[in-house]
Formats: structure tokens, sequence, C-alpha cells
């Protein structure tokens, strides 16, 4: 382990964050509202990252474990840090409370444990769907995008944050790589501020609900999130935002340098572009009594299907209300989610083509023995130990899901809300079923039930490996 | 394929379920009943078998995807069969229902769609029961028992029928082997019905819940189930018996011929032990308010831990009624199941083993890459094919049981209801939770829903690829 070099990286997280702190602060400053709340946590967390950036790294090389340290310790310490100011202005008085709202929204979760959303201070609100947007495409791709690391060996970083089942650059390197993404990210985000505007939202709605739009997170400035607006073409917007940035970010890519061919055969995409299609007539027939029309219920589906494939979790509708079975299959798509390097959730839609592929080609095995298969992805050779890593996510992921489910339901309630709470987490969507659906919250829980769900959260985002080695005792002892 | 040789093994099947059901027509003569629905279907099963009989193999040899479509086929067969005594008799009257009943009876589930189960007739009570023994330890290890089969590759039909991530011979003929397991599921058998005479059974009752418990299946021939006979002795013996049947019949063969230190050795059996043990100990404190005791409290979780962990399913109280977290342990064991190699369901004990390992090795190994990670299990190295087919099996049981969950869901029952009723068919238990539960029963579902989940319970029973490969087109097709 290179001590001094995760060190010296996560002084830089501390860094940014203390100057990402900066805009909600001016936020308060122009709403007139007390800002001490952020300039003593600002100030705070500039001198602990000072103070750790003055400890130099004897070598900048970096190996995987290095890479899952500063990502599951990163993301530990934004968000304990990231907690401070709702608690220190008064918003969320529990420290518990906070941090679980900071991981809900770093993790672009959007579970909230807040019951008057209007009452909070406008700076805290920016703060919180802000949270989203730094935590939707990651910390530490956006430090190597700002920062020279001369290190070889800084796409270890990249790999144990960005999302899917592999990670690969746009351009051969890193640095540029997360620019570029980077770049997609602040185009496509000012893009749908410009379209809300366009539809009546303030310039203070239309970034925060675009900040959490774009990192598929959910936190709405308003405790009926895009319902309070009560505007079609605001849905419309909101649910194709949603699944756009659900979307692999190499495809944007892609089109950007006119490959448009690669990018629209993408089997991810097109798979991904399939479930919710076929989702969305589902949800529709299902519904369509409910809402009196086809076109009413198409609204509606169209949204909850985004807003849950995208593992956003926006609401415009309570879908505890409708069947039964829309309800499962709204399940399935938390199970799903978005596709790999985007800044959603789930298991994502690459890694299952790769478990369903595999799946058959055991059992085209099973009836002839000696054939031989290859399974690919995009014409590319899948190779065997994506495969297997696909697989064990899946296996851990429903493990999680089952002993997280098993921990909140101490707190007692019906095995529907503790289930899909767990989902919902893990998944990083926000709303689940029963209790915590669209019109519920989390702060019926425990506690402890809050901690198990901000550990679930932050295990979907970083999606397992980067908190597991962290207990792993093998990643500490010395070679 | 070898089509001729398939039939030809398919007749020996439907002889032998033939003369199978002359002993539930033995005990309507007992008993004075009407046996002419037996006798019918006796007839008809045996003239069916006899005609496929007829047509003579040109060669012995059976390869995995020929084991595959026999056990496939056959199971199918044996339940549309076997369920023509209950309609003719007027027990169950409609055919879907009776195809239930016989799929959760050969399944080894015991969900039932009855709701006066004292108003059956008695033979047909006495077949239902029987129906688990059957399916048990399978019908076509029982045919490799006690017919000669030349060809080399029998063991393929064993493979296919016998749970687990690996099936192994016991000695070197594969007809010895199914002659020894059979003989240790006679053996237990008969100790069982003993046990339950010394405590005040019926010989009628005794029998008859040996035969459930043997299979790991769950019918009883009270509404109440074993709850009805309110004996602390009954509750035990059939407590130790259920765990008994879920352990892996290879350590009965190694304590018989003396290698006890591989036998309590095994890995499987330990782990198996483990979980039951802390189970028990969980539950009992989750429920000794309700019970007002600490033993009374174990009495309970005792049995209710035996009868989900082994997949059997009586019941001796409502555990609908206990606290959530209770219900959701229940639910992790159902998910486990029991040992391979036994009678029971479930995902097994070694399966879990071998998928665990992996994923610790695969997070091992992402620390350090250069590392190289060896499975092994009870210090045999588990080779890569069997590692991936133990995910692969993981994968399609969640899949299933997913989909299997969003069919139910059309009925319009809760998410509880639905989830667990197919998670129970798909492990082979019996109840699941909510209107499942051990109170509830499976008459609620629409025909619909009840050929989904028989569909499930023969998924569950033989472990999914003998009837997933009879719906792939590579099977049929011509090399």
């Amino acid at each position: 382990m290179n001590y001094r070099m995760i060190i010296h990286v996560l002084g830089y997280v501390l860094l940014i964050i203390a100057v990402l702190m900066l805009l909600p602060l001016i936020a308060g400053l122009f709403f007139r509202e007390n800002i001490f709340n952020f300039l003593i946590t600002s100030l705070l967390t500039a001198v602990l990252g000072v103070i750790m950036l003055l400890i130099r790294p004897k070598k900048q090389d970096l190996y995987a474990r290095d890479g899952f340290a500063i990502v599951g310790v990163g993301w530990i310490l934004m968000s304990l840090l990231g907690a401070l100011p709702f608690v220190l202005c008064g918003d969320i008085p529990n420290y518990i409370d906070a941090v679980f709202e900071t991981v809900s929204g770093f993790t672009t979760t959007g579970a909230s444990i807040l019951n008057d959303i209007e009452g909070l201070s406008r700076s805290g609100l920016f703060w919180r769907s802000f949270t989203h947007w730094i935590g939707g495409m990651g910390m530490l791709v956006f430090i190597m995008a700002v920062m020279p690391m001369s290190g070889n060996h800084s796409m270890h970083i990249m790999r144990a944050e960005v999302p899917g089942p592999t990670v690969g650059k746009l351009v051969p390197k890193a640095r540029k790589t997360a620019i570029i993404l980077y770049l997609i990210y602040l185009g496509l985000t000012i893009l749908e501020t410009i379209l809300l505007l366009l539809g009546g939202m303030s310039f203070y709605d239309a970034l925060l609900h675009s900040f959490a739009t774009a990192g598929t997170g959910g936190f709405s400035t308003r405790a009926s999130s895009i319902g309070a607006f009560n505007s079609v073409y605001i849905d419309v917007v909101v649910s194709t935002f949603m699944l756009l940035f659900g979307v692999n970010f190499n495809i944007y890519f892609l089109i950007l340098i006119g490959k448009f061919r690669t990018a629209f055969g993408s089997e991810e995409l097109r798979t991904y572009l399939l479930i919710v299609g076929s989702a969305v007539l589902a949800l529709t027939l299902s519904i369509s009594r409910i809402y009196g029309g086809f076109f009413s219920a198409l609204r509606y589906s169209y949204f909850n299907v985004a807003t849950v494939i995208s593992t956003t979790g926006f609401g415009n509708a309570d879908f505890t209300k409708w069947p039964v079975f829309s309800q499962w299959l709204l399940v399935l798509l938390m199970f799903i989610g978005s596709c790999a390097g985007s800044t959603g959730g789930g298991l994502k839609v690459s890694r299952l083509i790769i478990i369903f592929k595999a799946a058959f080609a055991d059992v085209a095995q099973m009836i002839f023995p000696r054939s031989v298969s290859v399974i690919r992805l995009d014409r590319t050779r899948v190779d065997v130990g994506t495969i297997r890593a696909s697989y064990t996510f899946f296996a851990l992921y429903i493990t999680f899901l089952m002993l997280a489910t098993l921990c909140v339901s101490v707190d007692g309630f019906d095995v529907t809300t503790n289930f899909t709470a767990a989902v919902s987490c893990l998944s990083n969507i926000g709303p689940g079923l029963s209790l915590v659906g669209p019109s519920g919250n989390f702060a019926i829980f425990s506690y402890f039930s809050k901690i198990v769900l901000s550990i679930a959260m932050l295990l979907g985002r970083l999606e397992i490996y980067p908190l597991l080695v962290l207990v792993m005792p093998t990643m500490w002892r010395r070679k």
C-alpha cells in the first residue's frame, strides 16, 4: 500500500470539497441566509486537506488496492464532512440523520429523512442537490480531471469509482478521459437547466433539479418532487434527461467524435432502450384504468420507468397506489438499473447482458459438452475474468440485499417496506414501496437502520468492492 | 439425442408409477374406499408405459442432454398422470388444481390448494404424501436402482435428478450407488415411523408424516399440520428428522462404512449445522417474549428453522404472527435450503460455500492481482466449471424468482405474498409469508398463477437445467 500517496490524494479530495462548498455559501449570501455553517465546514475541510497534502508521497505509483482505498475512504470522509453544514445551521439537527441525507446525496440515491423539505434553508437545499452532482460523475474522476497526477496507474482510481463491469479509457490519457466525461456531464446539465427554465421553473429550481437529474439522484426542492410543478412539459423533459443520464457516457463521446454507427450499435444501449420501451408499454396498460386513458397513463409510465431504471427517484405519482403488478415491475427495474459508465446505479444493463449470455452459453454447453462458447459484447470477446467478476458482483449484491433487509427488519415494519428500502438504497434509487414509497420517507427508521442503509447506499454507488476491501485483513497486511 | 432410449426409459418411469399407485389402492381397500380412481389411472399409466417400452433403443448410451430430457419430460409426465386419481375420485375436482397439488407432492414442496384436508379420501391422502417420498430421492434414481441398464452413461440421469453442484458416485457402479441411496432413505423412513408410533401417532399418520419428512415435502394429514398433535416429543422427532433428511446422503454412507472422520469433517455438514444453530438461537431470542420463556421458544424455533432450511414445510406455529425480523430470517433460510445430495431444495449449502469462497477469492485478487487462488471444498480443489455452474445457478434462480413474482402479481395480492410464494415454490418449501403463511394456502391464486408456481416448483426440484434445456432450440437440432 502506498499510504503516503493515498493520504496525499485524499488531501486533494478534501480541498476540492472545501472549494465546492463555496457554491452553497454563495447561494446563501444571495438569499441573505446565515452562511457560517458552510464557512466553518469549508475552512475545517480545507485545513484538514492541506495538512494531508503536506504528506508528500515517495513515489506516485498506485495499484488497484490503493485505488480502492482512496475511493472507499474518500467517499466516507466526504459524507462525514459534507453532513456538517446541515447540523450546524439546524436544517438537520441530528448528525446521523445528516450523514444519511449526505450519503444519500453523494451516492445519488435521493432517499430522504426530511419531512419538511420546503422548510430547509435555501443554501442547505442547494448543497443537498449539489452533492448529487458531485457524486454522480464521481469526486475522484473530478480530481483526475483537474489535478496533474504523474503516476502511471491513476486509472485504478477511475476503475474503482466509475460503475460497470469494465471501465475503458475514451482516449489514451486517463486525465483527458476524465476531462471529457466532465465536459459532457456539464453540457447536459446546462442543457437541462435551460429547458427547465423554458418550462417556467425558477433558475434556482431548474438548476437544483438539473443537478439531481444529472447525478441520477432525485432530491427535489419540493416535498411532492416533480409532481409539484404539475406540468406535462417538465415531466417529459425530466424523464428524458433521467434516461439520458442513465446511458453510458462513452456513447456521447462516440457521438461527439462522429462515430454514430458504433454509438447506436451498442448492445447495452439497445437493450436499455428495449427494457425501457417494454416496461413503459406494460406499465401504461397496467395503469391506464387509474389515469382514465392511454396518454395520461403513458405520461406517468414514462416518467416512473425513467425515474426507476435511471435510479434517479424523482416522483410525479404515488406508485404504491398502483396495481401490485406495476409495483413489482418497478422493483425489477430497480434491480436492473442503468448502463455502465453512467451516473446511475443498480446491477447495470451490461453486467446483466454478460451474465445472461454466460448463463445461456453454460446451458448450451450442458447440451453439447464439447462445444466451446465465446461471450461477446459489441463484437468484442468478454474475458473470463470479467464474466466471473460480473457473477461475483451479482451474488454479493443479492447477499447484501438480503442482509440489509434482515437488519432493517429489527425496526418491525412490514416485509415490503424493509425489502424495497434495501433494494432502493443498494441500487441508489430513492423511493421503494409501502412505507418508503414516493409519499413516504426514511425518517421512520431507527438510527441503526439508517446507518445500515447508509452503508448500503455507499456499497451500491461504489459497486461494493472499494468498501469491502477496506474490511479485508489481507488489505492491510504487509507483503 | 437418443430418442428411442429416452422413450424406453420413460416407459420404465410410467410402469413404476403404475406399480407405485397400487399402494394407495391397497390403502383404499383397507379403508373400504372406492379405489377405481387408482385402478383406472394405474392401468392407463401401465398401458402407456408398456407401449413406450416396446420401442427398443438401438444403442443404450446416454449423454448429458439425454439425461436432462429423460428427467425433464419424466417429471412432467409423472405430474400430469399422478394428478388423475385426485380428479377421478372428486378429492380435487379441477385438473389444474390437482396438477398443482401433485407437482407440489413430487417436487416435495408441500404447498397446497386444499382447504379441507381432513375431508380427503384416506387413499387420496396416502397418495398425496407418498408422492413426497417418490419425489424426494428421485424417480429416476429409483429406476436406476431396480432396472438393469447396461449403457455406460446412466450417471447422466442421476446428475440431472440429484440436487447439488456436483454429484459423485458412492461406489464405482451407478446402479449400486442408487441402491445404497434408496436403502438409507428407506431405513431412515422406517426409523422415523417407529419413533412417531412410539409418540402415540396412528400407523397411518406415522407413515404418511414419515413419507413427507423423508422427501422434505411437508404435506400433512391435518390442516394444522404437526401442530395438530400438540406434542413436544413429536415436534422434536419430526424437527430432527427434517434436519437429517436435509443432510447429504453421502454422509450417511460414509458413516455406514465407518469413515466417521470424513463424514463429520464435511464442510457442508458443519456449515449447515452452524447455520441451523445460529438461526435457532437468533429465532429463540426473537420470539421468547411471544412464547413466554426460553424453552418454549426454543421448541418452536428448532421446529421452524428445521422445517424451513430442510425445505419441508410442516407447521406447528403461524410464524406470520412473529416479529418481522424472525420472518425475514426464515426467508433467508428458504433461500439457503439444505445440503446437496439430500432430499431438500433451495440453493444448497455447498453451492453457497463455493460461491462465497469464489467471491472472497475474487476480492482478494483485486487487492493483489497477481495472487493465484484455488477454491477447495473438503480439501479437494473445486474446478472452474463447477464454480461457474454454481454462479449460473444462483443467477438463474434469482431471475426465475423475480419473474415468477411478477407473474403471480397479476392476481393483485400483496408483494410479500407474491414474493414469498415464489421463493417457497422455487425452494420447494411449502409455506411463505402473509397470505401463504402456515395458516394460509395457495387456493387463493388464479389458475394462471398456479401454473406458474407449478413450473417454479419443478424448476426448483430439478435445479432448473433439465427443464430449461427442454425449451432450448439447440437441444432438438440435429447436429
